[in-house]
């Protein structure tokens, strides 16, 4: 492992070192949480179901400033495409490679030293500084983040300001945030027929010329138009299955699966309800089964933002972009019992991928970036 | 086996005794020709691809009539759903069970008795009688009566009338005809799309949403209206598929199957012509492979209806009803070199099922219409 008399990049390493591939922590949460409880935070871990969950707070008043994030990291792939080994944190021209550099080791140390030199200037800041951190992101997220919120929600605790360290980062460090997420919202769709023979298609009732014309129709629709936070709500048919191969059979069933991706404009209940309409318009007879998956979130330039981007602009000289797209994370969850929640982290060109890195010279200034952030949301 | 002292009916049993399962014939053949060649008919074997073909001829002059015809017979199916063995022809409260009795085995007895008696009252009639046999009409069909017709056509030798001894009857010996069947044009579609993520649908092209306008207006389109002898053409997606279950992937490809029934008002050519000037005003980008599995035919009431109509009304006392509706026949390859062609045979509502059988009492009837077409036609 390289040392490099750098807190957050050494920070970073020790992190990458630890093979924590979803729901596997790997010892990183007992890392972090030692380096938390010397400043005086009180830690609890809130594992359930296989994930391990890290809720540490300093302070018992608000405002809360909460960082959050993952210990988890996608798996590794291929190593031969690796360029070094995934689990073995090396530089390599200023690049420092290995699974999960950009999603979110880095991220995570750099929360770490941005905490400590605050603590260690401010060490009666005002309100109360939190880490709320899951070993389950990248996984189906039943048992990480969601249920830790769950957890404050049922004792009254709330948040105020929430950054999550995901790297929302697109060509250089800084140039993007996310202040919210379109929701997602899936249907798995049975439209019924009657199987028949297509020489006698008068005695059947051929269920995808049946729903053709509401497909048509739905695949045209102009849901909203999106707003200043988010674009357009999309819809979008992800598979359709209907016969069994043989061509002379006109199938009893067509099964389709879409999802939404939907913005504030539009709600759950309301894309719903259109759907609905359009399908016994068409006087279709079907079974539909609805899945939500993330309701929309969003945070106008309220003291968050306005700190996030006034920290980036002083620490990296750069106008920073607000945007919503790209999938869900779990601010969707946060969002629940914090009224500002914002994204933001390193170059995510990378992630998932092999040969995962990041820019080693761009740790240092995120961890400035967070602690500028703490220092105008709670300074003493 | 049972001793009916019925020449008919007794030559039925005997065909059924053969387990002809396709594509074996199991001597059935062999024993029509020797009943044949004791009549004068020249027997030729024209077997080929593990199929056994017979084009029998009495006679060397024009017009040639023709019967045709299968032995071979679909599976058993499950034995313990027979109440009697398939193979062990069986009559109870006068119906004859067993595998065949309906379609064809009877008709074939009534061919060669009807044509026994007709050439004993009528040694030296006019034109041709003809035979044309084949073990391959419930399987792919493609070593069998195609195979003949084109060496026939070959050599220039050509029918003027043609009974095909399937089985039309509906309700009772007589009642239907067919002189004619639809077309089967079918088609194998793949429209390409670009895959990518449902969260970025900008950056995907959907073949799915591409597809459904034009799937909307190709099932709502009235292809034709039919004629005097053919419903309206008909357009059946049997098979639509698109996706590999996941519900955040726009797939690349979505792959069609489709159908279509036609009569003699549309030809393949104006379909396919109909199919793609669709396809290509929405815009697709897509691949299309057509497979013509039949074209249609039709017989006016000319010479062969109105010999074989009058054949029905003399001996069974009814009126029969035109009809070209259901599935494909040989019909469709001996059209070619043919002019008249039409099938006639027994009840088949027990066709293909297990205890197929066939009302005894109307076997000799069935031979009786036949050998009256003999000689309303051929009668010296």
């Amino acid at each position: 492992m390289p040392q490099t008399h750098n807190p957050t990049l050494d920070l970073a390493c020790e992190l990458i070192a630890r093979p924590s591939v979803t729901p596997e922590d790997a010892g990183c949460l007992e890392l972090i949480a030692g380096r938390l409880q010397a400043l005086g935070f009180a830690c609890e871990r809130i594992d359930t179901g296989g994930v391990s969950n890290l809720w540490a707070r300093r302070g018992q008043t608000g405002p809360v400033l909460c960082f959050a994030g993952h210990t988890d990291v996608v798996p590794a792939g291929p190593l031969d495409a690796w360029k070094t080994p995934p689990y073995e944190p090396t530089i390599v021209d200023g690049v420092l490679f290995g699974r999960g550099a950009a999603d979110m080791k880095s991220s995570l140390a750099a929360f770490v030293t941005a905490i400590e030199r605050f603590v260690a200037s401010n060490p009666d800041h005002a309100g109360s500084i939190a880490l709320l951190l899951t070993s389950d992101e990248e996984g189906i997220a039943t048992h990480g983040t969601v249920k830790v919120v769950e957890a404050l929600a049922a004792r009254g605790e709330r948040l105020d300001y929430c950054v999550v360290g995901e790297p929302t980062s697109v060509k250089t460090l800084g140039d993007m945030i996310k202040n919210g997420r379109r929701g997602s919202l899936s249907g798995t769709l049975r439209v019924k027929g009657k199987q028949g023979h297509v020489a006698y298609p008068h005695l059947a009732r051929n269920p995808i010329h049946a729903f053709a014309p509401a497909l048509a129709e739905l695949a045209a629709i102009e849901w909203d138009q999106g707003n200043e936070f988010f674009p357009p709500t999309t819809w979008q048919v992800s598979n359709i299955h209907a016969g069994t191969g043989a061509n002379n059979v006109i199938p009893g069933v067509c099964e389709v699966l879409f999802n939404f991706r939907f913005g504030s404009v539009s709600s759950a209940d309301s894309l719903k309800a259109r759907t609905l309409e359009v399908l016994d318009r068409h006087g279709l007879d079907y079974e539909l089964d609805w899945h939500l998956s993330g309701k929309p979130f969003i945070t106008g330039r309220g003291k968050l933002v306005g700190a996030l981007s006034a920290a980036i602009r002083e620490t990296l000289g750069l106008e920073t972009e607000l945007s919503t797209t790209g999938g869900t994370s779990d601010g969707r969850f946060i969002a629940d019992i914090c009224a500002e929640v914002v994204e933001f982290g390193p170059v995510n060109a990378s992630i998932h991928q092999v040969n995962e890195c990041i820019d080693a010279a761009a740790i240092e200034p995120l961890s400035v970036v967070y602690e500028r952030t703490l220092r105008a949301l709670l300074a003493a």
